[in-house]
């Protein structure tokens, strides 16, 4: 039997949404979006998009007006009474009543702000502006937008059995994964993919697939909205916005020093257990250990995001000890550019002196790579950051250069402020 | 939405029918059905189902319950009236009305007889007693009906996601043969995997992947139903059983040695075209052809179904040019355990010397070799064959001893019969 109303509902859409959810995001974003809305609340920031991979033509390859329509629908959306339920109601990291209720009333009645987009060559610039806490959540609608549009713009001219073998061939790949991470003793993974997913649906079928595959080595993903359809837990806890947002507004390098120490200070105040998760590399790793305050190595573990995983875990390692902390009660997330291979290695090199962990984004939820001719579905590197912030351009130094971002002369007030001399360049795949 | 109604009709359903029409059967089988209406309506047959691959134990795999309830199923069906108005009113061909009005109304009113079931070991004795027009049509439910229920036993045990990545795989196997296939040059092949199918959603899934991956390579399939359901050419000529059952009925040697031929003669009087293609390897196909009265050599083309495909064609080519007429004119049809290279291999050999054309079966609609982890899903040799008629023992030969069948006596009678010497073993795989 046709569903005949399903199908004349379907062929009324104007479109095909790709974001139909404000909770369609990271779980970090909305712990963010609280403490910013607690502590910078009238910050006036910019936030660009950004793409790193200039091979591809993202202006020549969508639409222009499809990506309005997609932004405009966005900027439709509001919490519905299920999501905010689902906020308010959940255990969050084994806490409950985690989104204070000041916090859950403003973002019950947010709608998203303006976008400014133009096309620039062949690429798109796209900016949003106004208060920090409301910008801040276009960063994961609008790359999953401008992912899936790309991904969309190929699909369009495969033909019906086209499509089905290469979704078919991407199950594969990603099933053929996770029967290696099977036989990782004592995994234990997260989905991080929502920003650079190919779809919201491949998303959600990854996750379902994680779920069956891995069990109880699965322990959750950072997308609330699948989180909240498949009762799985919903993970994240920082990012580099709020050290590079902090550092944008001190009013000299002393403040500028102590910025990052000022975000966790203001994290420390609002969370406790695992989600006091340092993520030390906004301005090089070894200085922000080396110079952190004695509360920090107490906190319950770090998050490696760039740079070289394994040698970034040692430099903890050795400071946790330095610091008088036991190593083996820290947990050590590694959620930088991973793959299978990558997550054996990293598991069997530290599991027996930390507690590990794994976000595990792009290649979870992006990695079409090899499976259309000219391999137009491989992932790229496509970033949504803050950019200003009360009008000062903000500076990212990473552990790896090529991560990098503000303009030159700020990088060097930086480096010389956080004392970072010469660094490591990897190759950055997503 | 839900579709309740269907949802619930569903769930009210006593089985999942693995067979559900008549017509989900081989053109072949009727237009021999027909054949044998007019010609030898009364004789009493025998057919035996005969699993080659004894490794296999289907009565442990399949339930005996579950077998009954699917071949009741089958005996509770009869043709519907779009069926029938299919068979009255479509080309075959080229052929309008190719089933005569006195065969429709029979077929209209016609139920499947009877079975007989026994577990015998690890086997199951499936047999089928009565005229011949109606046990024939057995054939093809038969044998659809013990290869789906042997994989539904293996499926029964795996993971949502298990399953739908298995058919994933199963795709992306079939695309990549098809990819192959669009490569080979004035390719002509057609469906013949009815009997030995995964299942029968599985062969829809390959016909119609052969139809957009192929375009008109694909000039159709043997199953009726599928060709009724997506409007394309419904394939088939005949096959062993007629001349088996004819040889079976011979009063003595002189007429057993006519037996083939009379076969082709009741067929030269209804069909023409490309309908009259030669079987020549039921005894042997040297022998056969040697003593071919000239008028066989007049059709349009052989089946190659047992043997070395090109020694075969070999051979039919000689006799072609011997006997005066053009090989560039006749049409060799393979159709024995192809794969993708063989008929890469045997198009590029013979098509600048013959017509070629290609009847694709097993290994199109079954291939899940290496899918699972003991190969459980992997095809075996089954087939249905008439085994007795009028109450004697039915012989093959073949042209390759492995499929050879019958009683010890009589095989050497028959040999000695047709002039059949030594043969040439060869692998018999599906």
């Amino acid at each position: 039997m046709v569903d005949i109303a399903t199908r004349v509902w379907t062929h009324k859409w104007k479109i095909d949404p790709i974001v139909r959810s404000l909770i369609d995001t990271d779980f970090y974003k909305l712990l963010m979006c609280q403490s910013v809305f607690r502590n910078r609340p009238d910050t006036q920031v910019q936030f660009s998009l950004i793409n790193r991979t200039t091979s591809v033509p993202l202006a020549d390859l969508i639409d222009e007006g499809e990506l309005r329509e997609q932004l405009d629908h966005v900027r439709s959306l509001s919490l519905s009474r299920g999501e905010s339920t689902w906020l308010r109601g959940n255990t969050f990291y084994g806490k409950r009543q985690m989104f204070r209720p000041d916090f859950m009333e403003w973002f019950e009645n947010l709608r998203l702000p303006a976008y400014h987009l133009e096309r620039i060559g062949d690429q798109y610039e796209l900016t949003f502006e106004g208060t920090w806490p409301e910008v801040m959540l276009w960063e994961i609608p609008a790359l999953s937008i401008l992912m899936e549009l790309r991904g969309r713009a190929l699909l369009h001219s495969m033909k019906k059995f086209e499509i089905q073998v290469l979704y078919a061939r991407a199950m594969t790949k990603l099933w053929e994964k996770i029967e290696v991470l099977q036989k990782v003793d004592n995994l234990r993974i997260a989905d991080f993919g929502t920003r650079r997913r190919h779809s919201h649906l491949w998303q959600d079928w990854a996750v379902q697939a994680m779920c069956e595959g891995l069990g109880e080595k699965f322990v959750g993903t950072s997308n609330c909205l699948i989180a909240k359809r498949h009762d799985l837990e919903a993970i994240g806890t920082n990012a580099h916005e709020l050290p590079m947002v902090y550092a944008a507004l001190a009013e000299d390098d002393a403040e500028l020093a102590q910025a990052p120490y000022q975000v966790l200070a203001d994290w420390h105040e609002e969370h406790d257990g695992n989600l006091r998760i340092i993520l030390p590399d906004t301005y090089g790793t070894e200085g922000f250990l080396a110079k952190a305050p004695d509360w920090l190595a107490g906190w319950t573990g770090i998050r490696i995001d760039s740079g070289d995983p394994a040698g970034a875990a040692e430099i903890a390692i050795k400071w946790w000890k330095d610091r008088g902390e036991d190593p083996s009660q820290k947990l050590v997330i590694f959620s930088d550019g991973l793959d299978v291979e990558k997550i054996a290695e990293l598991q069997a090199q530290f599991q027996d002196r930390v507690r590990v962990s794994f976000g595990w984004g792009t290649l979870l939820t992006n990695d079409f790579r090899g499976l259309t001719p000219q391999d137009q579905l491989a992932p790229f590197s496509l970033v949504c950051k803050a950019v200003a912030a009360n009008g000062r351009p903000t500076v990212k130094l990473s552990d790896n250069p090529n991560k990098a971002m503000g303009p030159a002369d700020q990088v060097e007030r930086y480096k010389r402020v956080f004392g970072v001399g010469v660094q490591e360049r990897s190759e950055v795949l997503v």
